[in-house]
């Protein structure tokens, strides 16, 4: 709630009160009613593990390049959504779109090399609809797409939309070869706008140098060491460990979806699954709770089902949704170097970050439904205001 | 605490009542405290989706076939944990290597085909210990490990356990050729009895028979349908269609432990992942509530994150272990010819088997601490006692 009243605050000194018809749906422990103007229709983020100011000026980038890149992805999000037949997983997945082509998180374009000199990328998107979208529309049904280890799809996202929507959803996540042979298919590929590429259109500047310099620590034993052995590293700041993208959304139907895109953990061995494909650990949607995404290592997200957990507080415990997903964040192990943290939104456009103590920042934001675009970077930080800059300014030719 | 007391009714028949001292454990809604020679120690399943007797003898089988391969998986489990020092994870892995050796069930030796005429094989084992296996025993920490898409590994679940243990749990999820190259490196398979075989090794005469009718009743167009349509196939028997096998077991230090193992759904798409390696789907072990593993429409059961949908009823709803495992099932959409059901086992030794209305049944059965081995097949039948057979006798030469 108290994010919620933030947005509140902050928006009406920005833009003043409109004046709207009271907000027709429950609103819990709320005793005035919401400006539905105010309502969070889309949060994300661009992954824990931030890099300091002053590691942003030694890879070539400012500040406002990442804010500018959030700023883009929400402004397209809410494009998305916005209006009344918009659904959710639109937003989810424009917003994300945009993460992935912009090259400055770990996932599509810039995304982190794995320790054979690979990137594969992993994605899941998942609805909070539980009134199904079949013709009899009895059976309630969450539905749910993945793939995981794509080495050649453009936007990953894209291809966990098609998962999750062909073929009256018989596989809910797809591997490998396998996903990249359903998601290239001429239909697929056409409806869901699925590009081939090589794996060199991932690579950057950045994290190419990243992963020569991983392994040179590791002494250039043939990649033997890393390949059989996996060794822990906990060396380098989290920006260069972990990074995800990610998207919660609701729409005017009240419809939830939750989206998370990434290429892993920076040095992982090839075939190594984290917690952002994984329905139930790095993202999950009910709609009789919250959306949910999560950044962070994924292995402990894995364990401890994170996601899910959040959802589960607020059915099972009745916590709210920044409640629920406080409790679920401190309830991690506080592991050397790791942990991170999650978005989630609430039906009602309450949105919450939750970030584990030791963590610097994530990169995140939310717009709101007359379309205010909040962004922060840092863990203290509250969102600000961001303006879009008028000329798209891309990392195209920065830090790559 | 029906199945519970039915337990200690059938046992006391059986066996009459040992004395012994009163359980030092909680036992919540208990009035009589039970007697720890009928706790159970280890529960496993060989999958929902049974053969009729009459479809049995069609495959050249008999009930006793899949009564004996149940108790010989029960036996070996029992002989790794009922001393005090031994871990639920050996049981666990001792179960389900019988069954994946058994060639009867759909994990190992006997799994499905996929839509490309190739066996993937699948599998995950979990740790409920909150207390961590490092040296401060500071971090709580849930182990895992699950592998994916592996199609040379002779024992899954023993690659899983790898996954899990090997260089301080680094990565909880390893997928295909990834998977196989690291737990076939000679360090990894040495310790864990990991055999690399050929894919043919798993082949049966049953399962070729089934997805080559698959095959032709989808036409024979060039295996196109089924490698980019993924038509769903609501034909044939749930047996034919899907089959798990996987474990709960508690050990002397309360402790428990959850694995499962599978060839996934019949005629998946190549690089489909089911619920089964899926930590929170299919397979879950949490020490403050119970352990957790499913067999059934696996996309479904990731949809729901169904394991850890039991441990999150129990822990912030206060239900029992045989509630949460009914209420978690009956809460699944009830889709045409699918969904399935689960094991679970809370640290006291209680176990439940949920299954879904429309299953037929499901391969299952437990052993208590004084060794008494139950088992059962068709949904409405009560566990019953079963001597090991003295000469073993397995499906080699049956069904294949």
């Amino acid at each position: 709630m108290r994010t919620y009243f933030a947005v509140l605050v902050i928006g009406s000194l920005l833009v003043g009160v409109f004046a709207v018809q009271p907000e027709p749906g429950p609103m819990r422990a709320s005793k005035q009613q919401p400006d539905p103007s105010k309502k969070t229709l889309l949060v994300i983020h661009g992954g824990a593990g931030v890099l300091t100011e002053q590691e942003m000026k030694a890879e070539g980038l400012v500040r406002s390049d990442f804010e500018q890149a959030l700023a883009r992805a929400l402004a397209a999000g809410h494009e998305a959504v916005k209006d009344k037949g918009r659904t959710s997983v639109n937003a989810v997945e424009a917003a994300i779109r945009v993460m992935e082509d912009s090259g400055l998180f770990n996932a599509g374009r810039g995304a982190a090399f794995n320790s054979d000199g690979r990137v594969e990328l992993d994605a899941a998107i998942m609805e909070g609809n539980m009134t199904g979208q079949g013709e009899g529309k009895r059976d309630p049904r969450k539905r749910a797409g993945a793939v995981t280890g794509v080495a050649h799809i453009k936007n990953p996202i894209s291809a966990a939309r098609a998962v999750m929507e062909m073929d009256g959803s018989r596989h809910v996540m797809l591997a490998g070869d396998g996903a990249e042979t359903f998601a290239l298919g001429e239909a697929v590929s056409r409806r869901y706008r699925i590009e081939r590429v090589s794996n060199l259109y991932f690579w950057s500047d950045r994290r190419l140098r990243h992963i020569r310099e991983e392994f040179k620590k590791e002494g250039a034993a043939g990649g033997k060491k890393s390949a059989s052995a996996a060794t822990p590293d906990h060396g380098g700041s989290a920006e260069r460990r972990f990074g995800t993208v990610g998207a919660v959304a609701v729409d005017t139907d009240g419809h939830l979806a939750a989206g998370t895109s990434t290429g892993g953990l920076t040095n992982k061995l090839p075939g190594r699954i984290g917690d952002s494909p994984v329905i139930g650990a790095g993202t999950y949607a009910d709609d009789r709770a919250c959306g949910v995404s999560c950044t962070g290592t994924g292995e402990v997200f894995m364990r401890h089902a994170v996601a899910h957990d959040v959802v589960a507080r607020m059915l099972y415990a009745k916590n709210s949704v920044a409640d629920a997903a406080r409790a679920t964040i401190d309830a991690l192990p506080d592991e050397e170097g790791g942990v991170g943290g999650l978005i989630a939104l609430d039906r009602e456009g309450r949105h919450t970050f939750a970030l584990s103590k030791k963590s610097a920042g994530m990169y995140r934001g939310f717009v709101t439904a007359d379309g205010q675009i909040l962004v922060a970077i840092y863990a203290a930080e509250r969102p600000r205001p961001i303006n879009l800059a008028p000329k798209r300014q891309d990392a195209k030719s920065k830090g790559r």
